[in-house]
C-alpha cells in the first residue's frame, strides 16, 4: 500500500484500518510521505471525513509516533484544554483555583495565532514571567507550587506539529475530525488521566455554530474515553468577548481582579471560572458532587488563596507576584482613547471576531508567526451586551502605541458594538456539558 | 487572493474567473505556488471539478504561461495525439500515410508509462534512430521528407510539466478536466492549425467507458475549438490489445507490415490507420469529403508510397531503413515460448491492460521512470477477438529475455485470454466521432 494508494482510498471515500492509519502517520513523522502528499490527503480528508473510529486512530497514532516521554515526565491528574477565542484568559484563573484545592496541574498553552490570543504571550506581559521551562524544572514546581504554565514540549505528537503547518497553508484548517485529532494528540501525549475541555462557541471563536461546537465537542470527548481518559467537554459562549479585557497585559490584570475578587469582575466570566474549576474538581475526585466542587471553587476564591496562588506560580516562573496585588506594574500602553456611544440605549451585541482582528492590528496578536506582541496595548469594556448606556458615554478604552492608534481604533471598535433599545437575556455562560 | 484562499474556492465547490486560473498557473510556473499548495488544490479539483469554461482557461494559461517558443518554430498544418492503450502503433503507420499525401507533420510523440506503450521507445527499436532532435533540425526535416517524429520539446507548456509530475504521486490522474488540460496544453502549446485526436476506449486504456471516453472526447474538442483549433475526435475500440503486436521491436515489425501492405496486417489495426488518415486528411484540407479522403489513404497504402515515407523519416533520423523491407534487422529476443490454447473454441475476449501488464513485465516498458526498456521482448498474438482456435494451437508468441521468463510470460498470458464458444461480432473500430 503506497501513499498514492492510501490517497486514493479516501479520495474515493473509502475507510482506513488501524494498520494503515499508523502507517501512514509513521510516513508523515519520518518523512517517507513528502509534503505535497500529506497535503493531497489532508484535502481528500477535509472534503471526505473520518469516521469517529478513524478520527481516534489518527489521534492514537499522532500521539504515539515519534512523541518522546521525558525521563522526569510524570502523568498529570488532570489537564485542561480551551479551543480559544477573544479575550479567553479563562485558564489563568483556573489553574490557580485549581492549584489552590489542591489539584496539581502541569498546564501547557499556546501563542496567539489568527484573532485569538495565546496564554503564554499574556504571561510573557508579566515582567520577568519565563513560559520555557524544562519539564523536570516544571514538574519541580508543581511539586513546590502546585502548578505551572509552560510552552508546549516540542517533543510530544510531531506528527500534530507536520499536519498542523501544512493545513494551515492549503486550506484545511477547518475540518473537525482534522481539529479533534490535533488537539487530542497532544494532549493524549501529554498523558493527563483526566481531561477538561473547554469548546467556544460564537462570533468570538472559530466554531460559529453551536452544532458544530457540540460536534466537535462529542468527537473529543469520544477520542478522550476511547483513549481511556476521563474527559468532559463544557460549550461555553463567545460571541462577545470574553470578560471586560482583550489584549496581554490588561487580560492578565483582569485575571488578578478575578482572583483578587475586587468586585469589579465581570459577572458571566466569573461564573465561567468558578463552574470550569468545580468541573476540574469532579473530574480529579476531589469533590462527591457538583455542589460540593462549586462549594470549593468558591471558598478558594473569596478567602484569597487562589490569588495567593498565582502568585507563588508567577514568582516560581520568574515574574514578579506584586502584579496580582498592583496591576499597575504591568506593561501601560503610551496612548488611550475612549470608544464613545453614539445613542442611548441597550448595548445587543459585540462582535469578537471585529475586536479580536482589531486586537491584532494593535499589536496585541501576531500576523504572522515570527511577529513580535506588543503586551501593553488591547481594549477595556466598560459596557458588556445587555447593558444600558447612555448617550456620549464610554462603551470601551482602546490602550494603542500612539494617539493616533488609539483614536483610529477607538473609531473601528464602534462598528463591532451594537445598541439598540433593548435585548433578551444572554445565553447561560455554559450552554452544554457533554461527557 | 492568496493561494490558499483559491484553493479553498475550489474546496468550497466555487468557479474561478479567467484572471485567477491565469495567476494560479503563473504561480505554478514560477514557483510561488509551493508543491504541497498544488496539490491540495489538485485534489479539491479532483473532487469539485471544474466546469468547461474553466477548462478552457486553465488550459489556455498552462499552453502559454512559460512556453518559449523557439525561433524556427513553426505553426504546424495538423497534429495528431491518441490518449494511448496496449499495442497503439497508430502513429508510426498514420503519419508516414499522411506525409506521403503532402500533409507536412511535425508530431511530438511520449515515453511508456504505466502499462501502455510509448512511440518514442518503439522508434528507438529502429538501430541508430534518434528522437532527440532539436526543433530547427526537426522542421528541416519535416521540409525535406514531410515528417519528423521527436521527442516532447522541454520549454512547451511547462505548468503542465509540474502538475502532471504532482498528479502521479497524489492519486489525482483520473480526473478528466486534469487530463484534457494537459494533453490540450501541450497541444496547444505546439500551435497546430488543426487536431485529429484518438481516444481509445476499453480494458487496454486507462478510459474504461464509452460514456468516459465521451466526456473526455467531448471537453477536448471544445478546448480547441475554444482555442480555434479545429479539432476532432475519433473514440476508438481498446479492449483488446491493438493489432498483432505488444512491444517495442515487434510493434515496429508489425507497423511496417502495414505499410508494406503485405497481407499480414490484423484488419481492424489497418482500417483505423486507414481511417484516422483519411480523418487527417479532411482536417488539414487535403480532401473534400470522407470518400476521396479514404481514397488517398488507400491510394498511399497500396503503392507502397507510406512504406517509402517511413523509409526517409527512419534514414533522416540516424535509423536503419532497411527495416521496413526486412524487419528481421530489428532487435531479436534471446528466448521465446507459445502460448496454446487449452480447447477449441472461439477467442472471445482478451485483457488489454493485462497483457499490457505482462508486456511490463517482461521489460517492454518501464515500472519506474529511470527504467531502460528492452526493445526486443514483447507479444505476437496469431489469434485475435472472434477468431476460431482449435485445442493446442498458438495463440500467441512470447519474447523474452530467457526461456525461463517466455515460459512463464506465456503460462500468464493465457490467463489474459478467454476461449468460449462464440461471441458476438465486434463493434466497428471507431466507435464514434466526436467534432
Amino acid at each position: 500500500m503506497t501513499p498514492a494508494d492510501l490517497i486514493a482510498r479516501k479520495r474515493d471515500g473509502g475507510t482506513y484500518t488501524r494498520e494503515e492509519l499508523w502507517a501512514l502517520v509513521q510516513s508523515v513523522v519520518d518523512g517517507a510521505m513528502p509534503d505535497y502528499q500529506i497535503a493531497a490527503w489532508l484535502m481528500a480528508v477535509y472534503l471526505k471525513g473520518l469516521t469517529p473510529e478513524e478520527t481516534l486512530e489518527l489521534t492514537l497514532a499522532m500521539a504515539e509516533i515519534g512523541t518522546t516521554r521525558h525521563p522526569h515526565a510524570r502523568r498529570p491528574r488532570l489537564d485542561k484544554h480551551s479551543t480559544g477565542g477573544v479575550g479567553d484568559k479563562t485558564t489563568l484563573v483556573v489553574v490557580p483555583l485549581l492549584a489552590a484545592c489542591g489539584v496539581p496541574i502541569l498546564k501547557m498553552s499556546g501563542r496567539a495565532l489568527g484573532y485569538s490570543g495565546g496564554t503564554l504571550d499574556k504571561l510573557e506581559a508579566i515582567p520577568g514571567f519565563r513560559v520555557q521551562l524544562h519539564l523536570d524544572e516544571a514538574w519541580d514546581q508543581v511539586d513546590r507550587v502546585g502548578a505551572a504554565i509552560i510552552g508546549q514540549s516540542s517533543d510530544l505528537a510531531p506528527a500534530d506539529k507536520k499536519l498542523y503547518a501544512l493545513r494551515d497553508v492549503t486550506a484545511t484548517v477547518d475540518s473537525l475530525p482534522l481539529i479533534a485529532s490535533s488537539i487530542m494528540s497532544k494532549k493524549l501525549a501529554v498523558g493527563a488521566q483526566s481531561l477538561l475541555l473547554d469548546v467556544k462557541v460564537g462570533r468570538g471563536s472559530f466554531l460559529k455554530s453551536h452544532e458544530r461546537a457540540r460536534e466537535l465537542a462529542r468527537l473529543m470527548v469520544g477520542i478522550g474515553k476511547g483513549a481511556g481518559m476521563r474527559t468532559v467537554a463544557a460549550i461555553t459562549g463567545m460571541d462577545e468577548p470574553l470578560g471586560l479585557c482583550v489584549g496581554n497585559a490588561v487580560e492578565i490584570a483582569e485575571a488578578c481582579d478575578v482572583l483578587a475578587d475586587r468586585g469589579t469582575a465581570d459577572a458571566r466570566f466569573r461564573e465561567l471560572c468558578l463552574e470550569l474549576t468545580a468541573h476540574g474538581l469532579l473530574l480529579a475526585g476531589h469533590a462527591g458532587g457538583i455542589a460540593e466542587a462549586r462549594g470549593k471553587a468558591l471558598d478558594v476564591l473569596s478567602t484569597g488563596a487562589g490569588a495567593q496562588k498565582f502568585e507563588q506560580i508567577i514568582d516560581a516562573q520568574g515574574g514578579d507576584p506584586r502584579v496580582v496585588e498592583d496591576t499597575g506594574l504591568l506593561p501601560r500602553a503610551p496612548a488611550r482613547a475612549s470608544c464613545v456611544a453614539p445613542k442611548r440605549g441597550v448595548v445587543t451585541a459585540i462582535d469578537g471576531e471585529a475586536v479580536g482582528r482589531l486586537a491584532v492590528a494593535l499589536g496585541a496578536g501576531r500576523m504572522r508567526k515570527e511577529d513580535a506582541v506588543d503586551p501593553s496595548v488591547g481594549v477595556i469594556f466598560h459596557r458588556k451586551v445587555g447593558e444600558a448606556v447612555s448617550n456620549g458615554e464610554a462603551l470601551a478604552e482602546v490602550l494603542a502605541s500612539s494617539e493616533d492608534r488609539a483614536e483610529w481604533a477607538a473609531q473601528e471598535l464602534l462598528a463591532a458594538i451594537q445598541i439598540a433599545d433593548g435585548c433578551p437575556a444572554p445565553a447561560p455562560i455554559i450552554q452544554e456539558l457533554i461527557e
